[in-house]
Parts: structure tokens; C-alpha cells; sequence
């Protein structure tokens, strides 16, 4: 074990403070306050017993401009570690959330949304639908999830052992966190 | 459960009448004659059991233009619900049909390939091979398989449980549709 | 059994010959000499044993336009068979070894990179934080391994079933080939 003094710039790579999250819900119904989501309520449970403090959270229209310009803010203002959206997965018409998330990130982690559909898939057919994204913006992570509170559960849960670990790496020294990987 | 009079634009939800397909057959040998192909009526005969009606058969050569400008022809001038091709996903250099197929596709669906693969893979390691792409242009599902006849009925078979529900989903009233999946 | 001279401009598809490969390591504290990599060693073992001849091995730090120029390099002017790295897969700002591929390939294999994840999160959750990616350059299969010794064995071991029928078909005669596949 090595101690403090040794760690240098690596002290990124330590869990020294509660990591900040935000949650998005993306539904037109919610939005217009025709319907109460479930999931974002769902996702929060999730994180907070993960040990995120909850920075942000609001209710968004399936409108991909308005999304990719929320998604910015939250990375490059608020500067949080962790953006979890839900909803606008799939394939109808309306579903933008992944083209905006892809039209903001630098690195898609394509692992992290196989995961979230492999899991998924042990329980609906209907998860392959997902076109659900995981990438990264300068140094916040970007998680979709599906609209649906046991989907939005499951996929969290399908990725939550690798989420810290992940946020670790994305912000951390990267050769001091290359080598306590190995 | 609810009546017909309260579905209003969610009519298209709704399985009410046969969904319209096509295949395509890429083969530069089929194309010439020289060969007879399988997969193709291995592929209707799968299709013709899941309600489909067979509105188009084609065999087409390994030409990456020709097969872009017959899906933009089938999806935008025919209109059909489910383009599937057999054929040209591997990664031998005349293997064109996903190369053709993400040109004309609006959105990929990957949750479709990898669930294709990941059957594949538990009956051989060739099917890491596959290039195979899903995707949608407009409201036409798209949807590569292998060429031979074993792997294009293994990779239908392991996305037909998802596949009306998909169409459903890429044709149907949005929030509607969304109520009745979670 | 068909003899010699039926087989025509499909000699390729045989395996006449040792295939030629070669091994990049990517690591900043490699290139400087800070410490000795083991996964460069342990990726030549399995290589050797499946039939490769070692053309070229180098150590490379973490610099994308490096990575790409050695790549275009070992396809372009060595006509190498397979390219295999190590390092740089992961989500840290310096990996950018699956950038560099990318921008280098003409066509991804993406059942490759879902094989090593797949068969990697077996043992860990980390595995989903690979970007890992496989691709063909010309006639030259592109494989990016992790950088730890254990990783880069794991998803090498994971995608060895289908490596030799991968570079018949990239270099082969396609219809033949084709054939033979069924």
C-alpha cells in the first residue's frame, strides 16, 4: 500500500469525494406534465445508494436539439462526472436521445451499451431495440437508459459494477491508474 | 384494454393488416446464374410463417452502388415495412451489403446485429465475421444476413422475436406506443 | 477434394504459407523504458503457437498520429497479415489507440471487439470499459488487445477460433471462398 505523498497527480484516481450526477428524463408526455416518469425516480435510487450526489435533475421534450444543448451544459458548465438520460431509446420516430448523445461525446464506450443490452436481452426480446449510447465528453461519462423503470433499472444495474471504476480512468493520472489495473 | 375509437393515431401500432418485405439476394454467382442460391427461400419460408407478404424478390451481384440504389428504391418508391438481405457480410473484399446498408440508413439499430452475432457465435466462431448491419431509413427496417443458408435462418431466427414489435415501434404513434412497452 | 489447378486465383484461400504479424505495444512508460510490458511477450506465445511468424515488434507511447503512421506503415509498405496492439483500449484521456485504428481502417469488424468484451466480462466488470477495435486495412486485419498481460491473452484467446478463416477471407479469392463457408 502506498502512501499518500506517493501518489502525486494520481490522487484523481482515488474516491476522495462524492462523484456529482445528474439525471435526465426525456419524454414528451412527461414534459407537458401529462404523465408522472418513473424512472428518473427509479435511477436516483440507484445512484444515490452508489454513493452520487444528485447535482441535477429535470424533465426534457424528445427534441434532439434541446437535449444535445443540455448535455453540453451539464458537462461543460456544471462540469458533473456522471449524466444518466432515460427514455427515447428506441426506434420510433421521436426516439433522439442516442443522435444527440452521439452528436456531443468524443468516445463512444461501446462495451458499456453491449452490456446494458446483453443483460436486457435475458429478460425482452424487445432490448434489442435499444439504441441506447455510453460515451464520453471531455471528462464526464454519458449513460442512456430506457424510458421504462424496470428497462432503466436493469440497464444501470448491467453497468454499475464497471461505473466507478470507469469515472476513475476518465478523469484520473492515466498511467498511475494504468498500473493499479493490471 | 381499450377500445378502437380511443387508439386515435396509434392505429398503426397495431398488427391490422400483413406487413409488406422484400429479400434481397447478393450474390455475384447467383447473380450470373451460376449458382442457386438458398438462402433467400430459406429466408421467405421464415418470413412467410411470421405474417409477412412477400412484395419483392431480387438477386443482386456484390455491387455496393447497385445494392444502395435498390434498398433507396424499395424503401422510398415501394415503401415496404422490412427489407432483408442475404449475403455479402463477411469480410472478404467483394463483401459490400453493410458497407451499401449504412450509406442509406438513417439510424442503426445495433442491438439487432449483436443479438444476431451473439446466437451465431454459439454455433461457430465464423460468425465474429459478420458485418451484418440493422438499421432504419424512413420507416423501412433493414437487415443484412450471411449468405449461407444455415446462418441466414440462425440470425432471422434470433431477431424474429423483436421484429414486429420493431416495426410497430419505427411506423406506429410514438407515445402511444411507448405506454403499451413498459 | 479438388485438385491444384482447379482451384485458380483462390490459392490464396489456402494456408501455403506462415502468415506474417506484428506486435505494437502502446504504453508512454514502456516507450520511455520505466518498465518492462508483458503484454507484448505474452500475445507472441499464443501467436507463435498459432502459426504466425513475428515480422515486426515495437513499443510505442500513447500518441494517436504515432500509432496511425506505424499502422499505415506495417499494412501499406510491410503488407503485413495481422496487426496486433496492446494498451490504450481503455477510457483514461491518453488511450487513444482504438482512435488511431479507426482512423486508419477501411472496415471494422465489429463481431471481434464484441467477442473479446463478451468473453472478457466473464472475468471482470472492467471489460466493458474496453474500446477495443477490430478492422481491415487493405488486406491487413487490425487488433487492438488491453494492456495487461491477462486481458490482452483473454481476448486474443477469445477471437483465435475464427483468426485464419478471417485472413483467408480478407485475402482470398471471394467466390471460392464463399463456397467453402457453407
Amino acid at each position: 500500500e502506498r502512501a499518500l505523498s506517493e501518489r502525486g497527480n494520481s490522487a484523481f484516481c482515488w474516491f476522495l469525494d462524492m462523484r456529482r450526477a445528474a439525471i435526465l428524463t426525456i419524454s414528451d408526455r412527461g414534459f407537458r406534465g401529462e404523465r408522472q416518469d418513473g424512472s428518473g425516480p427509479a435511477v436516483q435510487e440507484i445512484l444515490d445508494k452508489a454513493g452520487f450526489f444528485m447535482a441535477h435533475q429535470e424533465v426534457l421534450p424528445d427534441n434532439q436539439h434541446l437535449i444535445e444543448q443540455r448535455l453540453r451544459y451539464l458537462t461543460d458548465e456544471l462540469g458533473l462526472d456522471l449524466v444518466v438520460s432515460t427514455g427515447g431509446t428506441g426506434v420510433s420516430p421521436q426516439d433522439v436521445t442516442p443522435d444527440a448523445t452521439l452528436a456531443v461525446i468524443d468516445r463512444q464506450v461501446p462495451g458499456m451499451a453491449e452490456a446494458m443490452r446483453t443483460a436486457s436481452l435475458l429478460k425482452t426480446p424487445h432490448a434489442m431495440l435499444s439504441r441506447a449510447v455510453a460515451g464520453i465528453r471531455g471528462q464526464t461519462l454519458i449513460i442512456n437508459l430506457p424510458g421504462s423503470v424496470k428497462g432503466a433499472q436493469e440497464n444501470l444495474e448491467a453497468i454499475l459494477p464497471g461505473l466507478h471504476h470507469a469515472l476513475e480512468k476518465i478523469q484520473g493520472d492515466p498511467s498511475e491508474c494504468g498500473d493499479l489495473s493490471e
